[in-house]
């Protein structure tokens, strides 16, 4: 079974920039990590873009839709920066519906050593084998679909939608 | 949803003795990995044994059996060592039906920096969740069910038994 | 022998803040570095301040003076952002005639795992043992007196400022 | 000033076998640790042999003191075994007197990410600079005379032999 691995950039990728001390993109890390979880299944990789998700633009959502519609694979793993992936996995979700998607992220760049990458991208290649067809998000462990997910920005944490809302005052209290 | 991760000791959770050099069992890694997966499933660790699974007796088999019976979650991931963990996988699997069990361990400990062992917890923690009831072997993005694996000792490598042999030769050849 | 060594921030030092994306101090990582290094000198730490070295200002040199004149230890290292650190240097240089003092610092901050930190540090505490009373920078296997060495921004390493001087355009080429 | 590196094996050196969970030796990790520890000192490597020190024979300690002559470098860095050191400095401290050569190691391999090598290799080149000639062994912070010198095996650490010797029973107690 081939798995699409497709890099959209993300705090993933980040890199430190010793002369200026600051984050850039540079190459990607994916490769380096699939080695490095001695990764057997067979995953094909295609770098899209190298962006943050804040600078995202719809143009930029729409070459991915259209590199997951023309995709051969039935299984797609996307890595994507976590502060707007919950809007491409909702414009995803609305649009494909006859293969596995599961995007992915990192809280941590990879190059920092004390990353969750690794742990995100065991889960995501896993999930995107198992999951039947639909768009999800898979992050620390756990995984939500694209109608049901938001990042918790105080946290730094994806959660349920729908549990969230449930948190709220109960009107038959 | 809860999952119960029981811990064998395997090559995960060997250190390197600094006095002679050799590699030994002391405590589990496994609460430090979770942590640095930032994983936010609900995961409840506890250890069985510390041992290599060369040494692992049907005694210790027993009591892994017992426990994954006893457990109230039905959710239930466990670390082993690789070189028996197609045995353990396939007395838990004659046994347990009304369960998901997934094993997993790692080629290089995790104390080493370079392990695979995150990547392998990131999916066994992803297809506890999602794979129906049975027993499985989750390693290195690839997961086998109980009756259909074995490791490829002289490549370190799991791969289906069904496949192994057809690879054999032809009979109609 | 005792040594003295003082944190004042730096890349040394710097986080990475998992919610907000940006590089930020919390507490200082020498502690860790010096168990990491097994150091078995007699290291006596205190932080002086956890700063940029950019945005050290004439107080804080002031600050990190006093304390080098008031230590009991002849033996003093300084972690130090290495913006400035030359700056710093010139001033305790023309101040400090009866300690060995040495600067070090990092080009990548000791959390990202790919750090030349604990390189640095191994040879300022050793150079701080065996130098005769001075202030000097210890930098990436290279040391340097105070009044004779300079950060080259553009490749973010430090050289001698005669040497570098010298390969100006020769007056009597 | 040109460091001259030979490289004989050690604990720095150990790599993880994967397939048979042994510690072994393969390539050395030296020029990546150099690389690391952005060393802009004039370091060149040559590897000696990749052995235990353990197993290091009286022809290898020829080989090595053979090699510390015929040297062009004034300053020598040889990275060994922490077991034998001791010896291996003893015999090149006999024989050495017009160049300074440091001996240094590891207590972990540094392919288990948690070393203490990139600390040590950081002293011994700036130590190689900046003693006298002689014979040293630099180790954890700390570093003595080929003829005061001993491993303390109990704990694993380096300490004077003096020292030791004189914590024994006080003849004028």
């Amino acid at each position: 079974m081939s798995i699409r691995l497709f890099i959209t950039g993300g705090t993933f990728d980040k890199e430190y920039d010793e002369i200026h001390g600051k984050l850039y993109f540079k190459d990607t890390h994916l490769p380096e990590m699939l080695k490095l979880g001695r990764c057997r299944a067979d995953v094909k990789v295609r770098t899209l873009m190298m962006v943050d998700s804040l600078e995202m633009t719809e143009a930029d959502r729409e070459l991915i839709l259209a590199n997951c519609r023309r995709a051969h694979e039935e299984r797609i793993v996307i890595t994507h920066g976590t502060d707007t992936m919950e809007d491409t996995a909702r414009m995803l979700g609305a649009a494909i519906t006859n293969k596995t998607v599961v995007l992915t992220g990192a809280m941590v760049p990879y190059a920092f050593g004390s990353s969750d990458g690794l742990f995100n991208l065991g889960s995501a290649i896993s999930l995107a084998q198992c999951l039947p067809h639909g768009v999800y998000i898979a992050m620390n462990g756990r995984f939500f679909t694209w109608n049901d997910v938001q990042k918790n920005r105080a946290l730094g944490v994806f959660e349920a939608r729908h549990r969230a809302e449930s948190r709220g005052p109960d009107p038959h209290g």
